[in-house]
């Protein structure tokens, strides 16, 4: 172990940086990398010192500069150990100068809902000549907050995180002091603590739900995810409020699962369904379906379509988002257009005047969301 | 504009870095980002030291290494200037430590082709512990060249330049000494200087025309963008080839050009052609169509349909990407299939191999593609 550290250290006297911040920081980035680990033993700053070819005292004052960090400990008369993990440890130690690069720590960029967002927050960062580091995480929350630590290792002005759930990570850092703190915005995460930028998630369920009451539906189903995370959870709420204005509820065997956001796991949801005899095609099916998502929308279309179900005259769709691709199918999508885009822009801002020093509180921008009306649904033929 | 320099340059005697260390790199970026254009003032070392609060000598050291990097000019008895840009005045002067950052220059993220080139980059940056500074240009190739001085200005391991003519730059780099090479590799870019990885357009070309050959059409037009650019022009290559084999031509008046490559472009080139008696309605129309990419294909049969030709009854069209959109719009796309995914991991592949000093000549990656049948043509009813 201590033998493969060593090969992946490198002083160079050049360089501005003195020798020991050169150790330091490559040690701050294998330990924020999780190349070592908590327990590592670091190899012994005399045999360290020998094999790079310095001082002695310059290995010590990295090492000791680490254990100030709080990623190191030490105990007298064993070998410093890497300490037990926390990304606060890597939180800014000074108020750094400003890096112009800020954090983007998103699902995947295969959802063009987040490669949408992106572009908006690129646009910003333009803008105000700040670059951004992106990470994608598959929906990897453990990956997500080793990110964002080694965003931090890397100094980034602020960090971007969507459509994952950092409030325990938010929590630490508002425990850790003031000056500690790392400017860190949430997108799409309905409840997180800190500051965070939503669409109003909720309206986009009742629109969506509420279109389809005055088409003359009765019978409504949702087509969501598994285990619903808290960016889902509204647009929920919002659609059973709609139905109840209308004196209608969500039935249980209504509510469709997929396994996950993508096509697959829609289609694979919906075909379940559409057998002989299936819920969608049985005697009381519903007439019209909410899918929370475009992706999930379009699936479904196909899927009901290979069942001989067609759109919207045996069943009308709804999705939410409004991707590009939503007014391309066929037929095109009748969906709640979220402000992709915006929600870019906005985090971005919030970031911005963060670093300024002109926000103190968390503050939640909520942006307003609209509906869109396509070909995916029609009057309920009853 | 002295002033506003003066108010936008910070720093902290807290910081590692020396305060000459700060105010450089701080002044690089500013020019690096174009905030200070060439010919502009520095202001005077005293009042600059002054208002910083430090010794005059510390901003006269700064403004010395900015004149060494080619960044700033000094005459006597005259204030210090910024001098010409050239991008490889940002070029690493030493060969640093690596700072675990690469830089990705692509055009838009709104074309999936690029989102999923991004994905591949990511997964093989994940795999070495690098983060992604992601830049998109909107093809705005002063633009690109300013991000990649921006990039080597943030001391990057290497950079990624995807679907921009960069050649000047690269010859440029090239010229400087070899120590201040950056790493750059260019994806999708034909006929590029220093190392690039491409899919082999000439095939998915070729692969295109032949199989529309194969369904008996005689008559075959070609969908492009005006002035195509060298990752256009193989495509063109390799499917007048396939022609030549038959015994046919690409005529002139059925290579139709949209004005870029979105889906508006595309829709509206094709609607100039299919109004009465236009080429696409005329007695002598072409019978099959290439798009170039499939979201021109896309937005083809979109406008096709709406001018009452059916896909591919009365028109066949194939595409070129193989975007997942291509499987899900009706009819679903025939198509080429470019390996974006492995383009993306290959470049990272490259630039780790040349960090570790690995490559020492130019070598270009050509990767295969293969044509994927769906329902966009058929045999051609004659």
């Amino acid at each position: 172990m201590a033998t493969d550290i060593v090969t992946r250290l490198q002083v160079d006297p050049m360089l501005p940086d003195t020798l020991a911040q050169q150790i330091r920081a490559q040690l701050t980035w294998l330990i924020s990398s999780g190349v070592l680990s908590p327990d590592d033993e670091l190899p012994p700053a005399r045999s360290l010192a020998a094999s790079l070819g310095v001082n002695f005292h310059t290995v010590r004052g990295a090492y000791r500069k680490l254990e100030e960090d709080g990623l190191v400990e030490s105990r007298r008369g064993r070998r410093s150990r890497v300490a037990r993990f926390e990304p606060r440890h890597l939180w800014p130690q000074e108020r750094a100068a400003r890096t112009h690069l800020v954090g983007v720590v998103l699902p995947s960029l295969a959802n063009p809902f987040y490669a949408d967002l992106l572009e908006g927050a690129q646009d910003a960062a333009r803008h105000s000549d700040t670059m951004l580091v992106v990470v994608t995480t598959r929906d990897d929350q453990a990956f997500a907050l080793r990110s964002i630590a080694q965003l931090a290792a890397k100094g980034a002005d602020g960090v971007v995180v969507v459509s994952h759930d950092i409030s325990t990570l938010v929590e630490q850092a508002a425990d850790a002091a003031g000056d500690r703190r790392l400017p860190l915005v949430t997108i799409d995460r309905p409840g997180s603590h800190g500051h965070s930028v939503e669409a109003d998630l909720d309206s986009a369920g009742y629109l969506a739900a509420r279109h389809l009451v005055e088409d003359g539906h009765r019978a409504i189903g949702l087509v969501t995810i598994q285990g619903p995370p808290s960016n889902v959870a509204p647009i929920e709420t919002g659609l059973r409020r709609a139905l109840d204005e209308a004196g209608l509820r969500l039935q249980d065997q209504d509510v469709i699962r997929a396994e996950g956001w993508d096509l697959l796991a829609g289609a694979a949801a919906i075909r379940a369904l559409t057998g002989p005899d299936g819920r969608l095609t049985g005697p009381d099916r519903p007439t019209a379906l909410v899918a929370i998502s475009d992706l999930l929308a379009i699936s479904t279309i196909r899927a009901l379509g290979h069942a001989g179900l067609r759109v919207p005259a045996d069943m009308a769709v709804t999705g939410i988002d409004d991707i590009q691709l939503a007014a391309l199918v066929e037929p095109a999508l009748t969906t709640v257009s979220l402000p992709a885009r915006s929600m870019g822009v906005r985090a971005l801002e919030v970031l911005e005047r963060l670093w300024d020093g002109a926000v103190d509180r968390p503050a939640r921008s909520v942006l307003d969301v609209q509906l869109t009306i396509r070909e995916s649904c029609g009057p309920h033929a009853s």
